[in-house]
């Protein structure tokens, strides 16, 4: 809890300063104004992060956090549990779907075992295991609330291990069967939202069961009664252990004025915990794909942030956010190369 | 006229076969089925485009046409015309937008002076010009239809060069004060549009004016009567030399076999020319982004693409496919670095 508490206590505001600095230069770039949108945006955001008017995000790393979920007894999920454990070995073996993007975007991917319901022997996994998997929410608190600090509190060391390795750009991802439940669980406590309007068919669930994860998740919420004010309480009735652990890297992310990307459905119901913890947290973030998950745009909309992509994308993974990755170092470069009006000798009215 | 013709006949259909090929393999990769989305259907049209399983786009150049327009003297935009031709000196130097997200993206601009209305000095900017800009297609036709194939030529010349050095994958960008009014003029001959729905405010035309410039295009149409069966037609009489040599571009990369991709409103109207000449065009395209200048959305279906991105960009000079170039480079990875189910033991239903 120690961790934690320091790390909340660390998140400061951005800098505004810095941001008005950061929009009078990118204003009088040799372009129409405003006319790289969002691009334009990112550097502001960026420059109020990390206090630098010419920020760099050139260190970049994506933290996988796998988990199981009890839920899945549920029959939430077409899937059979072990592909967790499988596709967790998958990422250090760098063939999986963020494995690939990652690489194209020069982003390294840290893969950390927080609670898959298997032991798994490959090294490249970190183990971090707080146990195999949740217990089942549609009949008690998914984790203690013990075990939900613990989680908040592995992402945070890892994020900050990280951290000081000199990364200055973060996003997380994840595997988890069954982690669409309890993400939709987390959305529908977080915007007051009928379970039915936000449950999706996740890696493949067949429509005529979309209704059945939607009751499982009432169920949850009825038994659980999570306090829609406390995100630790939420995570712990609702969420999963890989959700904490990417709540926490975001947590120690904003802590240490980092932007973290934030990928679709799983990642967005993560933010809000972290959010509904410290809502500062959320000027440190950045949307980067519209998921067509069903649930998707409603929590995106949750958070308030807007996605720069729209790709049809449903992987989970991180792998939105590390495409996303070379947006944001596209930004990057429109400050550093582009010139302004002054300098190239246009006199504006 | 020769190289025209020659152009267009090579345009043959995309390679259904390894379409098929390449949508057994891209299925059978470890993730849900169809949940890298656009992804996936990049790899499946790259293949169909290359005639290649395992296509390449490391060789990328960005085709920037830059010309002025007679139209201008109409009052249509708010930027003095010199405008560009200082800015068409720009690019070689490295300092505007498409520069700047190009080195981020490991691609060359190509700069070709195809009508400015004043002699460049800069050594960097391949002279092709055709004239001082186009006449005033709001009392007459914007060029001769001599002149329109010019335009075609000098972007399939152009482009063929840079096939020649190994290139395989290409978009093209513009600068042209007025160009947007040439274009809206395009897309509501095309489409039957009203240009009171179409035109936009460009690089920053004041909201008042925009009625302004929906009569003067609507003048245009009337004196001129583009037949818009015709797509050289359409070119000579409300089209601009730089769409003329983008359109051109797009046709040879078809000729060629290479993907290209679509910037935004002004770059679509050329794609509308390219596919009206030949209409086999299509298939070679990819849609980037979803501009935010007023008719590009109409434009876009017109075309029949869909963007990738959704950044709220209207700088034009291609900055917003470069940024694209990054995805489709995403695409490929995604393509070559993941393994198959079978690949790693895992048996599906």
């Amino acid at each position: 809890m120690e961790l934690l508490m320091k790390t909340i206590e660390k998140i400061g505001d951005t800098d505004k300063d810095v941001m008005l600095k950061s929009k009078e230069r990118v204003d009088n770039l040799i372009k129409p104004l405003g006319s790289l949108g969002k691009l334009e945006e990112i550097v502001l955001k960026l420059a109020g992060i990390t206090g630098e008017l010419f920020p760099r995000v050139d260190n970049r790393a994506v933290i996988v956090m796998a988990s199981d979920h009890g839920v899945y007894e549920e029959g939430v999920s077409p899937d059979p549990q072990i592909i967790t454990a499988m596709q967790t070995c998958n990422f250090p073996r760098g063939v999986t779907g963020v494995c690939a993007l990652a690489k194209q975007a020069g982003a390294d991917v840290i893969t950390v075992d927080i609670g898959v319901a298997a032991d798994l022997k490959e090294p490249g996994v970190i183990n971090r295991k707080i146990k195999y998997g949740t217990d089942n929410m549609a009949k008690g608190p998914a984790m203690t609330r013990e075990d939900a600090v613990k989680a908040l509190e592995i992402g945070i060391e890892i994020a900050l291990e990280e951290i000081e390795k000199g990364r200055n750009l973060l996003t997380t991802g994840e595997m988890g069967i069954g982690n669409t439940t309890s993400s939709a669980a987390i959305v529908s406590v977080l915007g007051g939202y009928d379970p039915h309007e936000i449950v999706g068919r996740g890696a493949g669930l067949p429509i005529e069961k979309l209704s059945h994860k939607a009751e499982v998740i009432k169920m949850a919420i009825d038994v659980n009664k999570p306090n829609k004010e406390d995100g630790i309480d939420i995570l712990s009735k609702v969420g999963g252990f890989e959700i904490g652990g990417m709540a926490g890297v975001m947590l120690a992310g904003a802590s240490r004025r980092l932007p973290i990307v934030v990928d679709g459905f799983i990642a967005t119901a993560a933010a809000l915990i972290a959010c509904t913890i410290e809502p500062k947290v959320r000027d440190y973030l950045f949307a980067s794909h519209a998921s067509v998950e069903r649930g998707a745009a409603k929590a995106l909309e949750l958070l308030g942030l807007e996605p720069m992509l729209n790709m049809g994308m449903r992987l989970g993974e991180g792998s939105g956010a590390v495409l996303a990755f070379n947006i944001i170092e596209s930004a990057v470069y429109m400050n550093n190369e582009m010139v302004t009006f002054q300098e190239v000798g246009i006199v504006r009215d």
